[in-house]
């Protein structure tokens, strides 16, 4: 690393040479002299930029439009007046929301003030400031005790750092604006004890590799760079210095505190990123964090361009963009992976961020520019400046999601995930890790979307984030009790019990390998990973194509899943379909009361809905989704018991979403083999009533070999075409000769998969 | 009536009149006769509309599109060769998919010929029929013997009826191509006997005033036109001569088959359409039965313009196109009232032959424009030439629905339908009639939408129209066990009985009647209507109100229902709520198991998912719905049981959606006075994750008299103003002159109501 910082200067000094900076300043400003002129604003915005951005005004529709909608809300909250209550409320409550809103309008006002040069902004950003200034300074901890980490304007020092985040832009913005006894007044009752506050005064939130401390390092190291205090900087950059906490200690989520020391901004890139920009924590999580990631390195890049903070890590915050957008459906909501809210999206404002950054310091994407469109909005920088020049110049493409894999760790081998996509169908394969402390025991499970309409979901979180009336807007208990647990994804369940036992500690210590990935036939597209020790001596390999065949109109989804263990166990495997029941090839008895299927483990929330068995090869069941069809056709055991569940028992505060899986249910069976297969099928308008292709086009599938090297199904279509797909268990690579004998005839090709 | 047919005419001298006809049309084609271009086609294209339209092709976008459009869509069809299959199956199935879609291929392909002037349509038409002829002459009824009225090419006449509808205009359109020869040989084996059997051979079907009835008067009737046959034109105009029917007979839904003897097109125009236009079973029906009356009525208009039709009974035909489009929520979804599918819209092809027909035949109203370029499609004939050419001169204007009273029976005087429009909220009040066999036992129920989402919903029907795999695509059996039962509906039941006992023949003889409307005050939408009988010695009368006041965010429901009975009952009530629950101010428990809430009339297919009381003066309930908050605020009584319940139980084929209710229970009870509130506040969005006014605005609702006279609510809100609604419960007249002593405070005023 070239970057050394002078850790050894202290406080005192500091002060010194920022008085003298601000002196300097104050001079530079009545003189309008070229260096200070240049010095502020340089997080977002630069000196060059604004001019830039002044001489193209009106010229930019993109641009011209964000910033009038822009003005337009600023203004009316100047109107309005000045509102900074003493803290008092949780998550969606009064004073919270108030703050909140308050960052965010701190934020534009100050980039109002350098684009339009109206002084107005600047006067409204220094009066409220000045009023933060005045509470703050005796300010005590929020009087709400809930947080592990309890901040002074909100309950969570998170949002503390939310706050900091954008107001120093704001600072930043109105820098040359203020006389040097205003910023010394700001900067000692307010911005030093706030950074202070949420750093050294609250290390277990900030000396941590997890999304709060990115936060919090942003915060701190955003506003040392606009105060130009090296010791902030370095405290964000490499965490608070000769620090030591607790490895054990965990926080309300459940996740280590700080179990290997690691802390600071540049941990934080280091450890949660995967090479392929892969977030430990999946989507959700990453679109939170990736706004401090991008506004501190862009004014990382603005004031040290030495550090080259666009390319640390081989790039990997620029990569991670790339991965974040692929891990949308065709609507651009991201996959809800671990604890991620669905309907979160590409239209979410952090994203407009890392879309016009990643646009700006990467590479001039042209597909970036049609999302950029899509979202119709640009950041009122440099980088939105780009963006609405491209925009306006026609360079935008389209932005062409392909078939994905993103490997998960910080050194890309702890897993990943898989994204296979074929026409309007896409297939969410997760075998990631832990993925922190909003990870989800969910190993070796999937998701299926067509055109961005969930076929068979993944739960998500259980929260309805700022909405107070649920549990303050926070995490609700059923989040543990289900939205987390195994069953309540697409995977099996062995013995009732969570993969991992349901423990952070040794899932955190485990993670599944890919086997392969494989997308260069865009016809068949596949992927298989493995794991061990999700349960004791058990290891899971599933294999997932999705297949576009002639005798097909859409393509369709293979699903191979291994179990092998040394003892007899009950496996559950449930397919948490969405839509309405069309119908079944098989028999089955609805319960005259339900009653839940467990007592533990997420099955205390399951009701069962329906107990039935196939007496057919194949287990055959259909249902409508958005008027679209769907049959899942599965290789049945005639002693399988097949289970219609529902969600909500023992709801006591309606938390969770009735919605329904179809569940196989295999006892006191060692090893086995789960094969399915799922169609999306023709169509169903309300409107004309017509019912086009409703029914499957399999007449069976069979497993026609099953060894340690190899696992092959047939799949027969009704017209009586067979296909023969062949996976390889073991030697799986790109290379790799196989020659097969199955039923007589032989087999050969090289790769992965064989499919014919 | 002036129209008199020479019904005595037989069918040899019919034939001999059609011979000599077709043997100078043919005389007339060589020539080039003016006299036989003009008579043909005369049902939904004249000689001189085909003119125009191929005058104006090219410079008409919206028809040219639509054209082009349909020109694919048969070329490619033609390509693909003709199937003319033995009819096998039921609905959904292939036989029967394809003879729908022949019908709907023929028509089309009659009308390129026309306008295109291109032989190979006319010859595609052609052939088909001969292939249909030869299958014909032959044909026994359809194998499928579910129907009460079986048909030959569909498992129903309807199907059959339908088909001739359409081919008729395939038949009309290329009849001058055909030589007399031809046509002898389609008239004599095809139409002929086609038209007998869904008449003659099939008067269940045919003589009785039903939308089935429609389509076989139409059917037989638009033949008739094409094929000059005078006989057939009576039979379609007034029903099978001389035929008496079984008053007592039922049909498959349960209405009678023909209870008082009337039959006919005009019967079928009295009978059903009150005269502001409602269709007694609904709109959904009434879109379904719209079309022939539409078509029909264009080819009688073009071939017997004396018969006036678009002016019978003072223009309803066309009142009732502004009817049913009034029936739509803000997306232009139909309401779901009776048997109504949820999802059909304007969008419809039935309503592009409405609005268009409507358009040219009417006053030509600018609205009709703006929804014919929604529907983005014209129909091919000389009405879709007029609203091709209104768009293309920019006449189109908004078609504003505004809160509009629709009333139901022949004369208007069988109760209505009653639609609050107040801003972007929508109130369906039903206080109409049975419905005929379609009708649901739910008077005085209502429905809510913001915004076109159903907020408190109507169920709708039991069926997946078309779908084969459910039930045939037909009624399931859940259709009269639940969504026709009361306690289905947002109404009160008592004593767990439906109204009328669930008797249709009771249902038919009683109907609700107004009480009064009020739209005259935009911010202030009132409604009342009353109902005796629908159980013994109880009358209901609930008032409903949407108010659009300055100390709430959005227009607010105020729902009164009062019940007088001479005996003490059980009153069940609920709200069938869509979205998810936030909150409430009263405690509930939930059940560790789930139990059906009864054994009969809907009531064992809910489960109870928790049971509360209250202990405030008001119980509140809060849910969320599609990114937007409400709130029920309900005066309560401590003894009342507040119940969760959800549709689904005994449910054995998963035929119902699993939606939920709150229900209010109050036992042992006589006369009593149920009064809520109910609020659209706020928003959510789940990719900013703000939650905007997600809080009841009400502090408290309060009854402050309740007489014989007047019932009066005093409402207050969170920053303590209060305001009054009174509501007279007697006379009620606009100029009806009222003063009233409240807490020793008078209150005058004029009308129905007061607020203020």
């Amino acid at each position: 690393m070239k970057l050394k910082s002078s850790k050894s200067k202290n406080i005192i000094f500091l002060l010194l040479i920022m008085f003298s900076f601000s002196c300097t300043k104050t001079t530079e400003k009545t003189n309008n002299d070229v260096k200070g002129e240049d010095s502020h604003p340089s997080l977002i915005l630069t000196a060059k930029g604004v001019k830039d951005i002044r001489a193209q005004l009106g010229n930019i529709p993109i641009f011209d439009n964000s910033l009038q909608v822009v003005k337009e809300e600023i203004d009316a909250e100047i109107a309005s007046g000045i509102e900074v209550p003493i803290p008092k409320d949780y998550s969606g409550g009064y004073t919270h929301v108030r703050h909140k809103r308050n960052w965010v309008v701190l934020q534009k006002a100050g980039v109002l003030y350098q684009i339009l040069n109206d002084e107005k902004y600047a006067k409204y950003v220094k009066d409220m400031l000045m009023q933060y200034e005045a509470m703050y300074r005796t300010l005590p901890l929020h009087p709400k005790t809930r947080s592990y980490a309890r901040g002074k304007l909100f309950w969570q020092c998170l949002n503390d750092a939310n706050w900091l985040v954008y107001v120093s832009q704001a600072y930043d913005c109105i820098y040359n604006y203020l006389s040097e006894e205003e910023r010394n007044k700001l900067e000692t009752n307010l911005f030093k004890p706030f950074a202070d506050h949420i750093s050294v005064d609250s290390p277990q939130f900030y000396q941590r590799v997890h999304n709060h401390s990115t936060w919090g390092n942003a915060a701190v190291g955003m506003i040392g760079l606009v105060m130009n205090d090296e010791e902030l900087i370095d405290r964000a950059l490499y965490g608070i210095k000769d620090l030591k906490l607790d490895t054990e200690e965990k926080d309300d989520d459940g996740g280590f505190l700080n179990k290997d020391g690691k802390a600071g901004f540049l941990a934080n890139i280091e450890e949660p990123f995967s090479p392929d920009g892969y977030y430990n924590e999946g989507p959700y999580y990453q679109r939170y964090a990736m706004y401090p990631f991008l506004v501190f390195a862009e004014g990382l890049h603005n004031v040290k361009p030495d550090l080259k903070i666009f390319e640390y890590k081989e790039g990997v915050l620029l990569k991670s963009i790339n991965a974040l957008l692929n891990l949308s459906d065709a609507d651009g909501d991201f996959f809800p992976l671990n604890d991620g809210q669905k309907g979160m999206s590409y239209y979410n404002d952090a994203l407009v961020t890392a879309v016009d950054i990643s646009y700006h310091f990467g590479t001039q994407d042209a597909g970036l520019l049609t999302i950029a469109s899509e979202q119709n909005k640009v950041l009122l920088d440099d980088s939105g400046l780009a963006v609405a020049l491209g925009i306006k110049n026609g360079k935008a493409k389209p932005f062409d999601k392909k078939s994905i894999n993103l490997s998960d760790g910080p050194e890309g081998k702890q897993g990943g995930v898989a994204i296979l996509r074929n026409k309007d169908i896409e297939l969410v394969f997760k075998y990631a890790s832990q993925g922190s402390s909003h990870g989800h025991y969910d190993k070796l499970s999937y998701s299926l979307y067509e055109k961005g309409d969930e076929v068979i979901q993944d739960y998500g979180l259980a929260r309805f984030v700022n909405i107070e009336q649920k549990g303050g807007g926070n995490y609700l208990k059923e989040n543990k009790t289900w939205a987390k647990q195994t069953i309540a994804h697409n995977t099996v369940t062995q013995n009732e019990t969570s993969h991992y036992n349901g423990e952070y500690e040794i899932g955190s210590q485990n993670h599944p390998d890919l086997h392969y990935f494989s997308s260069d036939n865009k016809s068949v597209q596949v992927s298989s990973a493995k794991v061990a020790n999700t349960y004791p001596n058990t290891d899971m390999q599933r294999t997932l194509a999705v297949i576009k065949d002639e005798d097909f109109e859409k393509p369709f989804v293979l699903d191979i899943m291994q179990v092998i263990s040394n003892k007899a166990n009950q496996y559950d495997f449930p397919y948490y379909f969405l839509g309405q029941v069309l119908n079944t090839n098989f028999e089955y008895t609805i319960p005259k009361t339900l009653k839940p299927l467990g007592s533990k483990n997420g099955y205390q929330h399951l009701f069962v809905e329906g107990n039935g068995k196939s007496k057919e090869s194949n287990a055959k069941f259909s249902w409508l989704n958005k008027g679209k069809f769907y049959t899942l056709s599965t290789i049945s055991d005639t002693k399988d018991e097949i289970l219609f569940t529902r969600i909500g028992a023992n709801d006591s505060e309606f938390n969770l979403r009735r919605e329904a899986a179809i569940m196989f249910r295999r006892k006191n069976t060692k090893n086995t083999l789960f094969v399915s297969a799922i169609e999306a099928h023709g169509s169903y308008s309300p409107v004309s009533e017509s019912a086009i292709n409703s029914k499957s086009n399999i007449k069976e599938l069979k497993v026609v070999i099953d060894t340690a090297d190899y696992t092959a199904l047939a799949i027969t279509t009704l017209n009586g075409s067979s296909k023969i797909f062949i996976t390889a268990n073991t030697n799986a690579s790109n290379e790799a000769k196989h020659t097969l004998k199955i039923n007589n005839k032989n087999y050969t090709w090289v790769g992965s998969y064989y499919y014919k």
